[in-house]
């Protein structure tokens, strides 16, 4: 049985929870249609169930293997990828004048979300290479666009964003690979780079980098730093390949999950001249890259919602096949059994899941529509869309890594010994998963980023724009006729408040940056918290809805309303604490001193 | 470097928290001394690291094979336990009257969390083969002594547990394998056990099984379940190995981590004739086997704490060494970087390890004090103990096993991306930790054992005891001069007083098992955390004391002093958000329609 992420749910999500149809209103989305958007789920959904998901425990285990300079991966990949070229999913988000389909972003991440549920470690070649032709696409200039852009659109090229190295992860402005200029403009770029996916492998024509680099007497920190396009072959000016340009794979890692993409270390001139053109101006790499990681760190919420969710659809399906136990008053061993799904702390692991993934997925797609908002608005509109997605971003990226993760232990969980086996996909999803928290900047970096560059940096102005949305559902609950949503509404307002109150304090009083940033991880879960409380009430306030006015799909619409109230009356809560600690201004981790760690 | 527990952490917890030396004023342990303990410290400490840990990755990477029947594991296996058995470790914890050499289970505890954080897979065969032998010695008749157990304690044979079945795991009311009463006494058994840890090998000359089977006509549920002792090769009287005994090896599990323990399938009496003899009498198998099940529980507490503890060694020592980043406040590029420990969020992360893991292996090193107790104590003060130790294995076996694998997951974040490879051993020791919550009853039995059982079924009294015991420590606290200690201490007041408000509130209003049960995982975690925050006040009391009195290791233990605080402040406070579900008798998950779910 596939555990690809359920019609139903995407469905509601898109068309009921967040209206892609609207959309179609705007001029740019104006060719299309829910006939349409439906026909593309029909297509990635099938492709995924096919093509993807039979191979993921496969490339699992057989994970990708360093052979004579070249990083081979199993067959079934590239024949994967090649239905989904074939389908026209790589050109789906590029607008028309790029040869693409110009889908809603909203569209496209319920593809991403459908293919990672499917096969996470295949689908991370394509994203990889949409993101580095997006980028090009803003930032290239116009034979990059020809050169490289154009056959990654098409799928004959795919790409990899080229950021840390082995001393530098989280620390950008401490990279060393150096870019010297030639004199026809070009540069020769000397250094190595470290856990760059899909940095090798035989499955495209040529491999195009986007590599981090400084420019020779460039400023230190990261004014220093400029972006290049590093071709794997040199393109000639006809768009044959020509010599192999001076990459080299100098190892493959091997990962706790996500194997099925390769993860290198490449080494950029050693063996002789690297080649690579600028991309932008000299200085100003970093625009480029954050352009790029904005979205990437909505796309890493998408699949952590996404590999959640599949461990969530497993975990239930198994507890409602699997006979075990009775009912705590039922002492009669000559009944029958239950299935697990009938025992209340299984329950419990299962309603905690929707909550998180369910949460999380409308979260991650929030953010997408929010892209389609900003790119359909007027200048004004335009802003304030921006403001809002700029501070939901580090939230949409950090919560479902944490949170969804958190889901696909009680997967594991909720299938005892089967769980931990690797007979059962669960215990893989977690492993795949486990990596959302670390990379495109760790959760600790997120927390500081939201603290930090989104609600200080922006004088609280893209707060109180989330908070002004959140007082339309809490208005909208209160004008319902479901109590249970109105004393959720309540609560979500106090919350609210308290974070408000938190922020201020924080704002206020922090006399560093150190004391600001002290708790800041605590922040990020509470705002997380508080955010996500609100997505449910979202989808509440529909699901209650549609159950009133279409009377079907009522089993699914109640469990709508149940993963909210037990958000509400079990997550929401915990807050409290974390408010807790951040107005007292604990400074308990900033005091430590580390040697009483050691 | 070697991620075996510290030194300074075993001698802390057995000779400053817990009283090792004390023990030895018992007529039980009367012959052993300090001397003698630091030097099995010693031993174990060397063969841990030079034996041990070295292949703790190899295991994991070259699992055990099927090869014709048998189970194949990598040779360093065997070479290690011939070590720990020349040293003499499989009999330190038996009666001189059975060749053992009496150690007090506190030290045996201390031995065994050394092991476990080398390296958890070999270490499991002793293991198992102990608890086998421990049971031998006290439901077993003498020519199962002489047979089977001293053979074990010999080390010449290893042991399993068959419990669990393809279709009953936790529920072993409903297991189907049969034992047919021979005419010689002894019996055939047939049937299918599944997750049989160690249940093949080639490491000792002979496996002994004991296995739960049902007798023919016995009563339906547990009251029909006798244990059986079933050998691999069958033994002649004069102990030489007779011809093979029907238990077939039907296949190994492939786990998630834990790998080095082979896991089966095996197959009783299917090719031919499988003979056991019966341990104990007919219908009161339960009673062995939950004898053994008890220290089995105690037993994963401090594995899992040993595992988070060795994630948290080597977190602590990457980011004391790894640079990254400079200080919020410093936006110069070209001064050096901080090393991570300096980063308040990393503090934080490491603060969090170290109070989940060394309140764990103080909590667990306390269960096994309490044995000791128990072994040593008279009538009235033995009930004492046995009442606080029944109360508080639940808490042993689940707390540990969800938060120092929390440990083991911020251990994975502190490393960032070299954590998510197989390069360090965060990953490995993570995916080892998981099976915790789920074996030797899950977590979720454990919450109806502690509620059901322990709290309800002993009318509170174990209760009382435990929080008798807590009320010691806050008045000592509250005579200390750390002011720091006197807060805590009237905070852990206020929480007990909490949950003793709400254990009241569930005894007198649940109108039935199930409304009893169906926050019983909060239940336990909140009594976790109340009993976690309780070890800690008295790790910190000591540490406070030590720091007076002697001045010396003042690093180590002002790390206490904070690692308690951080507990106190950042985790105790999560449990009014669990008290409010439970006291509010919040019925969200059981009022849960499974169609609700699907």
């Amino acid at each position: 049985m596939s555990h690809v992420i359920d019609r139903r749910e995407l469905e509601f999500q898109l068309f009921n929870a967040l209206d892609a149809e609207a959309l179609c209103e705007s001029e740019r989305y104006n060719d299309h249609d829910l006939t349409l958007f439906k026909s593309i789920l029909d297509t990635a959904e099938k492709i995924a169930i096919d093509h993807f998901e039979p191979h993921a425990a496969k490339a699992d285990e057989e994970e990708p293997k360093y052979k004579d300079g070249k990083a081979i991966v199993i067959p079934e990949v590239k024949a994967a990828l090649d239905k989904y070229i074939e389908a026209g999913f790589m050109t789906a988000g590029f607008d028309y004048e790029h040869g693409g389909m110009q889908l809603p972003a909203l569209v496209t991440s319920a593809i991403a979300a459908l293919f990672t549920s499917a096969n996470t470690g295949t689908i991370g070649y394509p994203f990889l290479t949409i993101a580095n032709a997006n980028l090009l696409s803003v930032f290239g200039c116009d034979e990059q666009k020809q050169k490289y852009m154009e056959p990654m659109i098409d799928g004959r090229y795919f790409g990899t964003m080229c950021l840390s190295e082995p001393h530098a992860g989280s620390s950008l402005a401490d990279i060393r690979t150096l870019a010297k200029p030639l004199k026809d403009g070009t540069y020769a770029l000397t250094g190595t780079k470290m856990w760059i996916s899909g940095g090798d492998h035989e499955l495209s024509e040529n491999i195009i980098h986007l590599v981090l680099a400084k420019t020779p007497g460039s400023p230190a920190g990261t004014k220093g730093i400029s972006l290049f396009a590093v071709p794997k072959y040199l393109v000639n000016y006809d768009g044959s390949l020509g010599e192999r340009n001076n990459v080299d794979l100098a190892g493959l890692n091997h990962k706790m999950g996500y194997r099925g993409t390769t993860n290198t270390l490449l080494n950029f001139g050693e063996k002789g001249d690297c080649i690579g053109t600028i991309v932008g101006q000299e200085g100003e790499g970093l625009k480029g890259m954050f352009h790029m990681m904005n979205e990437a760190r909505i796309g890493v919420g998408i699949g952590a919602a996404a590999i959640g969710y599949a461990g969530f659809k497993i975990a239930r399906e198994y507890a409602a096949e699997r006979p075990q136990g009775r009912a705590p008053s039922n002492k009669d061993a000559s009944t029958e059994q239950l299935n697990i799904i009938e025992h209340t702390d299984v329950k419990r692991m299962l309603l905690a899941q929707k909550a998180y993934t369910e949460g999380g997925l409308n979260l991650t797609f929030y953010g997408a529509w929010l892209v389609d908002k900003i790119a359909t608005s007027k200048t004004e509109e335009k802003a304030y869309f921006d403001r809002l997605l700029g501070i939901l971003t580090p939230i949409i990226k950090a919560w479902p890594s944490e949170f969804c993760l958190k889901a696909n232990d009680l997967a594991i969980q909720c299938l005892g010994g089967y769980g931990y086996t690797r007979d059962y996909p669960v215990e893989r999803l977690y492993r795949d998963n486990r990596l959302n928290p670390i990379h495109e900047g760790t959760n600790g970096i997120q927390s500081m980023d939201l603290l930090g560059r989104k609600v200080a940096g922006d004088q609280g102005k893209g707060l109180q724009i989330l908070m002004g949305e959140m007082k339309k559902t809490i208005q909208t609950a209160h004008a319902s006729k479901n109590e249970k949503l109105k004393i959720h509404a309540t609560t979500l307002a106090e919350k609210m408040t308290l974070m408000g109150d938190v922020t201020t304090t924080l704002l206020t009083t922090a006399t560093s940056p150190e004391y600001l940033f002290m708790n800041s991880h605590d922040y990020l879960i509470a705002m997380g918290h508080l955010v996500v409380a609100w997505r449910w009430l979202e989808q509440a306030l529909v699901a209650d809805r549609l159950l009133v006015e279409e009377k079907a799909d009522v089993a699914y619409l109640k469990g709508k309303l149940q993963a909210c109230t037990f958000f509400f009356t079990r997550e929401l809560p915990h807050i409290t604490v974390y408010a807790t600690t951040l107005t007292a201004q604990d400074s308990t981790c900033l005091d430590t001193d580390p040697d009483w760690l050691l």
